[in-house]
């Protein structure tokens, strides 16, 4: 096994790097490949040289780079047999996966932040580039600057990891922040953060928690061994978030987040969702603030383990795709190829309906005789143990009725258990509205 | 470049794996390969065998491992021309230098927790494992748990870091934290740390700062690209702190730990130095407890990273051992070896006296007009701005003088000038004792 030791950069051609993509992040990318130019050049063992930029339309700002690596024209691009390199940023599903399978079948490298293709598809992918011996590296796809794909996929790969939670949305992160700070409502909070350029035109994506979810099937992939894909993964958005739903997570000492909450049971099964959740005021996640990302690892040996860091953004998120780069780089002049993917373990994945968590229920009560006496025995016929339990009268509404708000905590409880109390409560008489729902974890 | 996908890792010869030493650390990774055989072979490809565990008497508890395993002749052992992997957890210079570099010399790769003899020679185990095409690697050398190696190795290789910061030695943590929460003196809190096996018998290595600079040294070089050694760093321990300091420190909204300090500068020189050092009560670190670790790094893409974890302890240091095994086993399977080391930049480092940082000073005076004014000239003369002043009474001392104790921070200002400023303060007559210095971090 010969290895180079501090080689002369110049004595050898250089890595023929290929680029989809010149956004936010892509600019960055071309930015730091063309300014640490030396720098890279010594840490790789040889220079890369960026070969060409496919991009939407010419008609755009070339970001200080030369016009003449601009094309239009990616199916040519990829299929370059000369290519080491190919680092793709457009994400989506087609016709992205094409262009990777592509550039892999001929010979090319892939580094990626594409967290929706590889949640779908990632076996295609990993299977390609293991059949031509190439790497796949996603660093960027999970959680902005913070190094946190590589520590599951190659630091704790002698341990068994019991559970992984966090916040990977900054723009969720960011909404239910300003809710909780401000006491805006969701529409005004979403208005803002898009003003702020925290949140797309389109906010779907993030509001509905799919990239959450993109990127929870991915740690859920390395952490357990397992394949995990994003239909796999419950997702549940932030949409129908209240700021009363605030307020009476701040009355019991809570907040709510967005959260990614990834779990192995004894028996060998794994659980992995993503949805609103209240953590106590005192958990470290609590305080994670804005557009950062912070992911908590449970594992067997190394105990609690907490990543904090940067979780989007051009910069951020360059620096993920720049050390995955020199890494795929590093590989290439050693003539050699990373570890590839690990999924043999094919722990099963356990339905939502079997999830066990704790819930705080409210909902908007007639305020008579006996309806608290009914409300807790729903709970008590489903199998669901109260923890805590407040009540407050409500102005009478318009008919002048009298009604009250019902707040109740329960203990550990299976979701199937749940979705029965909350059905049944909702076809009662005394219930106004509908039964507000949000689960608790680490409270 | 052949990769093998999910093989049969019976299909293969062993890995032959040999352990130097079997204490808190080595007992608990020698249990790990052993229980979890298969799931390590699934991840590596082949199986791992233990074929010889070399400690100093065989009089002892064989951790439920086979007894034939043990012996006494650690020379024997890294002479094996057999041997695929070494793992060292003895620690200290020799005899594990020169067993190391026997076993590198013989083709064995090398999995390592010893910082002192990174930190002091890791050029020779370096440049022999590069001649030989065969790895060290050592993520349980730094911050127990935590994976900090790797990323700053492998993941922020693409960016520039410009600052690593954060508690490395759970001792000095440990015993600072009790000193804050109880009010105990150095000493009652260091009893106290090894009643509970948080200290050594001999506790010199981590209340004076040989394992922190340790530490820092290794994370320097991996930061910086530049070789730094531990004699490199500036090293001042926590013996010297007082329960009055901590009280000086809580008045200013700081609290005192031991850190790791670790910056780059713009003209392109390195500062690395542990001491003690004030951080504003609100700062992350300020709430990291106990014998946990943590650590900032800041880099110019990525923008601030925080890592934090068990620091110490036999599972969690276990833990990134078996992620070591792990990998340098991937690597041995598919014939090749990691990237090695990157020290190309050799940016200078600067000495102690060029740092600059803020400082409090705290000093006993006489209660005389004319003190305060003469202490404040001799900041100025010194060039250091004062930032806060706080001068309060004492009770006279036996022979009926007045005194007072006059607490300054200051601006950020030079080491050498600060010094100055102490060297003239303790020449004056109306300082009483010595005069107490911290430096303030992040306040």
């Amino acid at each position: 096994m010969n290895r180079l030791e501090t080689p002369d950069p110049n004595a050898l051609p250089p890595l023929k790097v290929a680029m989809l993509g010149c956004g936010v992040v892509g600019s960055q990318v071309a930015r730091v490949i063309t300014e640490q130019a030396d720098d890279l050049a010594s840490r790789i063992g040889r220079r890369l040289e960026l070969v060409g930029i496919a991009v939407r339309s010419l008609d755009r700002d070339f970001a200080g780079l030369d016009p003449a690596l601009f094309t239009t024209d990616s199916e040519a691009l990829v299929a370059r047999g000369d290519l080491d390199i190919l680092v793709e940023l457009v994400g989506g599903i087609e016709p992205v996966r094409t262009l990777i399978l592509k550039a892999i079948e001929n010979g090319a490298s892939v580094v990626t932040a594409n967290k929706a293709l590889l949640a779908q598809d990632g076996e295609a992918l990993f299977s390609a580039s293991e059949q031509q011996g190439v790497d796949i590296y996603f660093e960027a796809a999970v959680a902005g600057a913070i190094p946190i794909v590589r520590p599951l996929r190659e630091s704790l790969v002698g341990d068994e990891i019991t559970a992984v939670m966090g916040i990977v949305n900054g723009t969720t992160n960011y909404i239910l922040d300003q809710m909780t700070t401000t006491g805006a409502d969701f529409d005004d909070a979403l208005a803002q953060a898009q003003e702020l350029g925290y949140a797309e035109a389109d906010p779907t994506a993030d509001v509905e928690g799919y990239d959450a979810a993109a990127k929870a099937a991915i740690l859920g992939t390395l952490a357990f061994h397992t394949r995990v894909r994003g239909a796999d993964v419950y997702r549940e958005g932030i949409t129908r978030i209240t700021a009363e739903d605030i307020q009476a997570a701040r009355k019991l000492g809570c907040v709510v987040k967005m959260l990614a909450i990834l779990k192995a049971t004894d028996s060998g099964e794994v659980s992995v969702r993503v949805h609103p959740a209240m953590v106590g005021a005192q958990h470290p996640l609590a305080s994670v603030g804005g557009a950062y990302n912070a992911i908590f690892v449970e594992s067997r040996e190394a105990g609690r383990l907490m990543f904090m860091g940067p979780g989007a953004g051009g910069a951020p998120t360059a620096s993920a795709v720049m050390g995955d780069l020199v890494t795929v780089a590093r590989n290439r002049v050693r003539g050699v190829a990373g570890p590839g993917e690990s999924v043999y373990a094919k722990r099963p994945i356990s339905p939502m309906s079997e999830v066990t968590t704790g819930y705080f229920v409210r909902v908007e009560v007639v305020d008579e005789p006996g309806v608290l006496a009914a409300a807790a025995s729903v709970f008590a016929s489903h199998n669901v143990s109260v923890q805590t339990v407040d009540q407050v009268a409500k102005a009478a509404d318009e008919s002048g009725v009298a009604t009250a708000v019902l707040a109740l905590s329960t203990h550990e409880a299976r979701e199937s258990d749940i979705q029965g109390v909350i059905t049944e409560l909702e076809s009662r008489p005394f219930i106004r509205g509908e039964v507000s729902v949000i689960r608790v974890e680490g409270r």
